[in-house]
């Protein structure tokens, strides 16, 4: 990760200063507020700033004046309901924003997730810096044959080198001749006075997708549990999978009962079509069901068994 | 306005209590925070959260470490051109949630406004309370003949004592029929043992719309100003406009450069069309125009020429 | 439901001209274009226009030129596919608009799916029409202990009956006050030429919340079947329900493999939590598992047994 | 522009299909339905569907029963003056679904307009082609000193000609050991039977930002005239320019009065300060008014001249 001494600096300072507020607080994000979790190799997540916690969602639920954002403990069984029952609105009314270096390829996955605010750093404006994600070698997987969208065993070792290395020598020929473009002297490449320099708006365009940026992106809690329940999943490609992962950390720092019901009712929780309903009270029943009486496609099957811990 | 003992001391107890918070904190807002600022006969706004200050735009604009939340002084003139160039995502950075007692009839225009979260109290699982909106007998303006949506002089006072009575008289028998459909024992309406109360879904639909209801409604600062710039407007509605009124203070005290800006580049602006700038240039020239010469209609002249501050 | 004659012959023409065009159409759809699907006693539904067919989900999943969109019948599986795995936006690139006529109570409903585009009917513009919703005796139903948002049994007839005087009466009066006020000449009402009339804006609060008002609303196919699951849902108010259950029936003339893959994966289908699940795989081990040792609370219990169409 | 006969023979087959419908059709839209308008080096835009047309805009701005749909000549004063007074949600009542081929350094700005739809094609499930934006050398401008943003002169043509030598190289060279990593057998690239081939998800990071993308995209006319006003802007960066400047087009066929009014009241529009109407009431009234004395910013001053054809 790529936090620089006076980057350290500012974090340590604004950690070190607290002022009283009238607002409510949470003790257990404030410790980690402003401080990186690093993810990959030169990325990070990092709380900056979040506004309500359990009992915003309870007081919204309630439309009260401020009844319950004291006593949250006996409120968990209504975030419970109020999550079971899909009621979202109370969950919006809770917000988080979140500052987060990640490579491009990712951010353009991320940016799908409308219903957030972001503030990205502008390659139009300000020089990228030479910083690419290079996939560690357990995670160089060949492509899925089952899964069009998916990866399966590890390459070799010989030829995972060889992919890291054609990886590696690609970005940092494009950096280098990005540089050499830009001709700007920012302290490091060394300008050639003799030379104009392209605009940084076209310069940009020789980078490759791996190269890191960073943003600022703040979303209430419903959103950002639809955007976790989405890209904490297995299914989710790997890259942003560890970004996500790092997030539910913070949520369940944040909001300690909205995580209980959220890993209770949405990530551990299943959808199980009318079909599938038919088929589950059939093997209640006693019952030996197949898959070609079953009314599922045999896909749909698996994925059935694999939900009810059973072997297709 | 409507706060009830118990609720003045609800109110004082999070008045009263402080925590400490390593987030940007405003200390004007924080002064009047949860505390309820009247408008119209019942109804009230009070700041119930906030997240960021005027640090937070410009840290947004900046996308740094953190930079910029300490010297929010100089940077008065960035957020002035991020103002006048619309760019409206740094704003997005900064959040706020009211809670806001208002009548149904106004809540149906402000619910327009998508992007903000709301929770309503809702009729169908409590009792609404017996407080409509009576408007001041100087606000009862005629059909304004001009503006189809608009109003024009005042009733004169026999008939504004007229229509004021039938306001109230509807508005009080639909309330006694709502109680009693409802036939709840809520302490206040005595309860007919005899007999089943309506459903409450169900009784509700005989209020008039003038009745009170109330709710949360929390958005970002770049949608709370464009609320405000067509919600504060002299063309809105007088009984909404009062509610945009009262938080346009609530906006100064948050993010002050903000707010500055916000009046200089919109509240006071004007957008001037294309032939308007054609009739602004020969004005200038010193040109004598006329309406029927300048390519404008007479709707549009008039608008101009106030917008210049001439007669027309 | 109230079509005037020229309102009819304004339907008739539409629907009596047909151009030719180069986009996707649908016969079925087309057959009901215009036409009011009668609801409650005032109200009705009509499809006024759309966009797109299920080659559109098919065209947009694949994104590819036009491929598909001649041959729907063998995509029936990747609609399916899209559906199970929520895969939402291909659902968007089709869209449909309706003109609705409504009671306000449902209207203030409605109005909370806010990814739609609405255009309503303003009092502040025009007289509104003296319409207002009665339920049928049928639907009078007391409040429901069980459910704090629900309705249990029917009213006795001689409660129903003094329960529908009431309504009728006092929606009346309060119409007839609000002519009296607005003193407009518009055919009907008779104007007193010696009194000003009251603006509309103003005059428009001493309407009932069951009085009809009317709007467009334009959706896409996504979220419109999110507002379906939703309100086409037993627990949704009877009074919304049957405008989404007609709606349910222009959905399957517009897009029947969608329709069919949203009432086998989203309407007929259940959400089973974590402790659920573990449940359901002790049951089809043959365990005989009751609520106290399930893990799950009484009501949760009650809710997967009827999921699972076993008594409780 | 790529478009290879296999999908020109689907283009003329979906051109010279026509079927009858009843709704509001577009003549001169329907004339360029489906065919691709050539950008920048490969890229294009074609409209695929549309919904509404002028009519829609007054119809939902009348909420009447189709009252408008057929008389649309007379309506254009209502248009104006919708557009005047910014009443967007008439304008969303209209609808449009564009494919669009751009590069991806384009996408990745196109994208921050979130009220659209969109699906891309996905370099997840399908391999990329060899296709990159290589700027023509008249593009080629260097950094603006004035704007930290934008570009300033041309570079020579010995520069120019060493940056597309790189931008060219680079692109072809990363895509290269893209389609090596890949090892997939389509037709072109040979496969290598002994060796694995890389994932797509992780392969595509090697790309470079120019290469291109594709996607679908449908949005409403109100955020279509909002996206266009930002991105036909001179200020924005010229390679989505000419995107925006070939919708402009499509625009004017399909509803030629909201795009009449849109050019005189948005795009040829200005907006003017608090301060800056001052200083142009001081002219009007034949003052001598310099900067230093205006109130307004250098730049501002510089600005505000320009909007009135004077120099500064």
């Amino acid at each position: 990760m790529s936090v620089n001494p006076e980057q350290r600096a500012e974090i340590d300072a604004l950690r070190g200063a607290t002022q009283p507020t009238r607002r409510a607080t949470v003790a257990a994000l404030e410790e980690i507020l402003y401080e990186p979790i690093p993810v990959l190799d030169h990325g990070f997540v990092r709380v900056i700033d979040y506004m309500g916690d359990d009992g915003a969602v309870v007081q919204a639920a309630r439309v009260s004046y401020g009844k319950g954002t004291r006593k949250v403990h006996e409120d968990a069984g209504l975030i419970r309901y109020l999550m079971r029952h899909w009621h979202s609105t109370p969950f919006e009314m809770a917000e988080i924003k979140y500052h987060i270096k990640l490579p491009i390829f990712i951010a353009r996955q991320w940016i799908r997730h409308r219903t957030a605010n972001v503030n990205e750093y502008s390659a139009r404006y300000s020089k990228l810096q030479d910083e690419f994600y290079l996939p560690a070698p357990d995670q160089l997987g060949i492509q899925s044959s089952a899964n069009r969208q998916g990866r399966g065993a590890v390459l070799d070792a010989a030829q995972a080198a060889r992919v890291l290395e054609l990886l590696r020598e690609d970005a940092a020929r494009c950096y280098r001749d990005y540089a050499w473009m830009l001709n700007e002297d920012d302290g490091g490449e060394k300008i050639d006075p003799e030379r104009a320099g392209l605009a940084r708006e076209l310069a940009r365009i020789n980078l490759t997708l791996n190269t890191y940026t960073e943003w600022y992106w703040k979303t209430d809690l419903h959103n950002l549990m639809h955007f976790l329940r989405l890209r904490a999943d297995p299914h989710a490609q790997y890259e942003i999978r560890v970004y996500a992962e790092a997030m539910l950390d913070t949520l369940r720092r944040w909001v300690p009962h909205t995580y209980a019901a959220f890993m209770e009712y949405q990530m551990g929780a299943a959808h199980i079509s009318a079909s599938g309903l038919a088929v589950i009270r059939r093997l209640i029943a006693g019952e030996a069901v197949a898959q070609p009486e079953s009314g599922l496609a045999p896909r749909e099957w698996r994925e059935l068994m694999a939900t009810l811990g059973r072997e297709s």
